[in-house]
């Protein structure tokens, strides 16, 4: 096992970076896996105000390796990168940075994590009709990783903040070509959308502290050529996933993304295949350890 | 034993930043330190260009709390502090940071490093005449501590670099009000300025790489009422020390003043009592491994 006493001038350095970050998961996940693979890195988390400043100090500091970039400077981070994927661009956020001697890329891994979970867990994108609930930034991740890299027959966004989701509607729409739709989450326009839909990605807040035992999907809406995924990742079992388990419909719990965009970020800066295992275990041992 | 998976939101960061630093003993010594004391800190190492966005990002993450600053930015990093101590701002350079939240703090700890270094080893500077070989970084920052701190009864610098030995004798003259003498280093002023002191301090980079096994004293010159202090500290034993020995003559090999200013850093940074040695022990097993 590498101890501290091993650190030495060659090791690189990777962090998230936000405001807080006192109760980050991440540096327990991604020292973990350091760990598991002998690889000689630590991950360390640092409050930010100045993320201009952060950005600069990464550039200059050539061990720097990697960052992760969490709320709220998800959107500012990207006028003082190098370089961004046009993906991410549209998006007009990332979460992942990487410097390559100097030169800052960025990317989002929440779209990624997203579809990669949808297809190890059976859930067809490709021709099929997607729900999003919500219209924030993980349903914009989301949406456009799906619209340009999974081929939905249409995606559907059915939200409450009603600039948000017509801006996030109408650019889907102008730069993927994709079929979208957004619409003002009512009884009747869920009651429909659920019904024409093979997969819904919940990602709203309801479900997870202070909301928890809350859904937005009456289980009676629940059909059996639906697949349910959830972004909410604590509670493990949201009442979603509880309802559609309920109703034998296939379910994608949170974790299941939330671990994967941790998984794109490591080997964007290690080079090296992620130990999804022991990264998913720190994670669930985490969420047990939690009374929420 | 802490190991790389104990890493968390509220481990702070110490770094030697410098260009090259990847032959650095410091997160080595630092390193072991903070695992004997179960501190929850790491040290690592940057290669650095523009110390500038450098400083402007520690100043911007919070857990960044302390630097070392080596060859070639020691001058450099004073324009971009919040605070620097009088001595240190007539040295003109310093080694240590310490980030206060978003201020930051630099002081030169080879200055003390020295002087704690002759004061254990019985060697007195207050009222006694101190000769320095030398009027390099290091012979300043030695000059002026010991002008300011330990009330010598004369300063006699020798050395060859004209303008800049004019310039530390003018300033430490000016700045201190300690009686100074510099001149250049010739056979006939070392031989009366030896016979003179009582502490001699070697801080020229004669006897290290590529220069080991040369000395700038004759042994003839070395008298029963001299202390002689390296501050050169690989090889261990230089010329100079062995030759000091043979003559029966009191030595402090530079190791002494290389552990003492690492110390000063980590209690800087920490608020604790550095474990000395284990610290000097790091430094004995790396001199020992070294062929040079």
């Amino acid at each position: 096992m590498r101890s501290i006493a091993d650190l030495n001038p060659h090791t690189q350095l990777c962090a998230v970076i936000g405001n807080p970050v006192s109760h980050s998961l991440s540096p327990a996940i991604h020292n973990r896996a350091f760990q598991e693979l002998g690889l000689d890195f630590v991950y360390l988390a640092f409050r930010v105000e100045d993320v201009g400043s952060a950005a600069s100090g990464m550039r200059a500091l050539e061990n720097f390796r990697g960052l992760s970039v969490t709320i709220p400077h998800k959107v500012a981070i990207l006028q003082h990168l190098d370089e961004v994927a046009e993906v991410d661009a549209q998006i007009g956020s990332v979460n992942t940075v990487v410097n390559d001697g100097g030169k800052l890329r960025g990317f989002g891994s929440d779209g990624p994590g997203a579809r990669q979970a949808l297809a190890e867990n059976g859930a067809d994108v490709a021709g099929e009709p997607v729900l999003i609930l919500g219209s924030g930034g993980a349903a914009r991740a989301i949406g456009f990783d799906l619209a340009h890299r999974a081929s939905p027959s249409s995606l559907v966004i059915l939200g409450v903040v009603e600039d948000e989701l017509a801006a996030l509607a109408r650019d889907l729409g102008e730069k993927t070509g994709v079929k979208v739709t957004g619409e003002l989450l009512t009884d009747r326009n869920l009651e429909r959308r659920v019904a024409e839909s093979r997969v819904l990605i919940h990602a709203t807040p309801i479900g997870m502290h202070p909301r928890e035992g809350e859904s937005l999907v009456p289980p009676e809406l629940m059909h059996a050529d639906l697949a349910i995924m959830d972004i909410v990742y604590n509670p493990h079992l949201t009442r979603l996933l509880e309802d559609a388990e309920a109703r034998g419909v296939k379910t994608i719990p949170g974790i299941e993304m939330f671990v994967n965009q941790a998984l794109f970020q490591f080997e964007a800066w290690t080079g090296e295949r992620a130990p999804r295992q022991v990264m998913k275990q720190v994670v669930l041992d985490h969420l047990t350890r939690q009374p929420g």
